[in-house]
């Protein structure tokens, strides 16, 4: 299996950032996330703030970032990575049952504004999960919860429903839902997760249903669950002033390592990231030389 | 006198990007610094790692900034600051005699490349001197030398030559010098100062003159000798993910703060230490309302 210099993880600005300084710097990268880029970035109406582009609006400034990196080839692969394993002297990097591997990982995901639900992290792996995909086998038979917050969750749940006695799916969205005829769309906003040594139930604000199993697919899964093992402090990756991680090789920027979270304050931490990783793979590779 | 929200120092990337983010957030700013914005900004052939420029000329990436910053009506104040003093619940910035005033004040001056001359750290305040007009008083009927490092310290040398018994200028740069006749050009390269209690003597690499006071007038003067006080560490003025320097109300941005030397690593911090000062600011007048 190939194994990259640097996998990143995110498409907003900070991903981007590091992605042109990783090429720059000769290092063979490849970088997840999406081909808008960044929900953050195209719905914004108009920014003023980004030092050199006055009065611009986020699909513009996209367009600027869009030809930079095409300029430069770089072509962002459209995966969302649900696991990052720290193996040592590499990374694995997984999508559902495909696995990516690297010598180091920019995590730039970007931050979730929706908080967890009541009762959400207190289930956590007892019947709660973020990966559907990856759980299902647990879940034979049984009866599955999917609350997903964009259109990729409905693959996922129509990959469940055929393992699944009776699947469940609450679209925090709006769109023409394209899904299994057996799975049953509930049009509600969820409120509580109950149970007891396992999840039993789902209460939502006009009804509440019974189920094994709830998966909560939003638009990114937090670090600490990507990245088992990372130190996160006051809800962000725990960075140095390099970026570095806890984890030898694993480096992070933008809104997930904390506020203010703004767009060239993202960019310049991408920055960061990638000079810190290159500068990683250089002293590993003269260690082997000695 | 008239007392400004934030007073920032330099107008390189990250001074620039702090003025526009002050804006942004209605404070009322002033920024020192030069029409030029930086001499490392218009000197770089090509940018390629500005992201959303691609192969942008240093020119060019500052005519983008300068629009941005018209079009929000900035203007740079062309004055170099000799000294910042704290005064408690304000700053006092001097331009040689003329003073200025702010709540909160950004260091956003740079960094220094070149080193100091073998000596010079060792008799700073003992004949060695950064600030030629504020120090000229001493220097009454005395030997004086000013190392200059660019066209505004032909002003300085003109100013002490009136005072000073006789004064040599030794120019590290090329020009149309416009000095006054009684001052004497050395065009050669310092090495060393020398002294005993104070500087007797200036050594260069093909002579040597006797002198009273020696001034280095650089691009930049540490910013250790600029605001007193100030905890520097590692050559860089330390500071926080937030950009706060060790006093209150003073905060730090771009080069002068630390590795990566790059511009969209300045701007990103001049964002944030802007958005620090006006938190800053904002939490002192809740406190003056209560
Ligand atoms: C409406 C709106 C307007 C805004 N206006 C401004 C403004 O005017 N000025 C300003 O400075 N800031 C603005 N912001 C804030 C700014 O959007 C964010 O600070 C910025 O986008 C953060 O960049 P980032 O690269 O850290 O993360 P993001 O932009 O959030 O990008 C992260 C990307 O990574 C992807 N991702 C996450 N997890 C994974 C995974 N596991 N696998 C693959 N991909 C993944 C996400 O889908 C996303 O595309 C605005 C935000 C919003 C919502
Ligand atoms: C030739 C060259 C090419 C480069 N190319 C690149 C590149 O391709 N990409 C990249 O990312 N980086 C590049 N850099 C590095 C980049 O220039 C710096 O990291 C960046 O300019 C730092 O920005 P700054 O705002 O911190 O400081 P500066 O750009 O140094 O600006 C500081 C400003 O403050 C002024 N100042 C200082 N003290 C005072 C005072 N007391 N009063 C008033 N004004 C003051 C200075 O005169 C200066 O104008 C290059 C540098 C050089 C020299």
């Amino acid at each position: 299996m190939k194994r990259h210099d640097i996998a990143i993880i995110g498409s907003g600005p900070a991903g981007l950032s590091a992605a042109i300084n990783a090429k720059i710097r000769n290092k063979d990268l490849i970088i997840f996330g999406n081909n808008d880029f960044s929900a953050k970035l195209i719905k914004a109406p108009k920014i003023n703030n980004y030092l050199g582009f006055n009065e611009i609006s986020g699909i513009e400034l996209k367009e600027n970032f869009q030809n930079h990196i095409n300029s430069m080839g770089i072509s962002i692969i459209n995966e969302r990575i649900n696991n990052v394993y720290a193996m040592g002297d590499y990374f694995a990097l997984m999508v559902n049952e495909k696995m990516y591997e690297a010598k180091t990982v920019i995590l730039a995901t970007g931050i979730e504004y929706t908080r967890p639900f009541k009762g959400e992290e207190q289930f956590l792996g007892k019947g709660v999960g973020y990966c559907a995909t990856c759980d299902a086998p647990l879940y034979k038979g049984k009866v599955v919860t999917i609350i997903g917050y964009n259109k990729e969750a409905e693959e996922e749940a129509n990959y469940v429903s055929e393992l699944a006695s009776k699947l469940y799916y609450i679209p925090m969205y709006t769109s023409d839902y394209k899904l299994n005829p057996s799975i049953e769309i509930i049009k509600d906003r969820p409120v509580e997760v109950i149970g007891e040594d396992k999840v039993t139930k789902l209460i939502l604000s006009e009804t509440e249903i019974e189920t094994d199993g709830i998966f909560v697919l939003r638009d990114s899964i937090s670090p600490g669950q990507l990245v088992p093992g990372l130190t996160i402090e006051d809800n962000h990756i725990k960075v140095d002033r390099l970026m570095k991680t806890n984890i030898n090789g694993c480096f992070a920027a933008g809104d997930c390592i904390g506020k203010p979270y703004q767009y060239i304050k993202a960019a310049g931490e991408g920055l960061i990231a990638a000079l810190g990783a290159t500068s990683y793979l250089d002293s590993k590779s003269r260690e082997t030389l000695k």
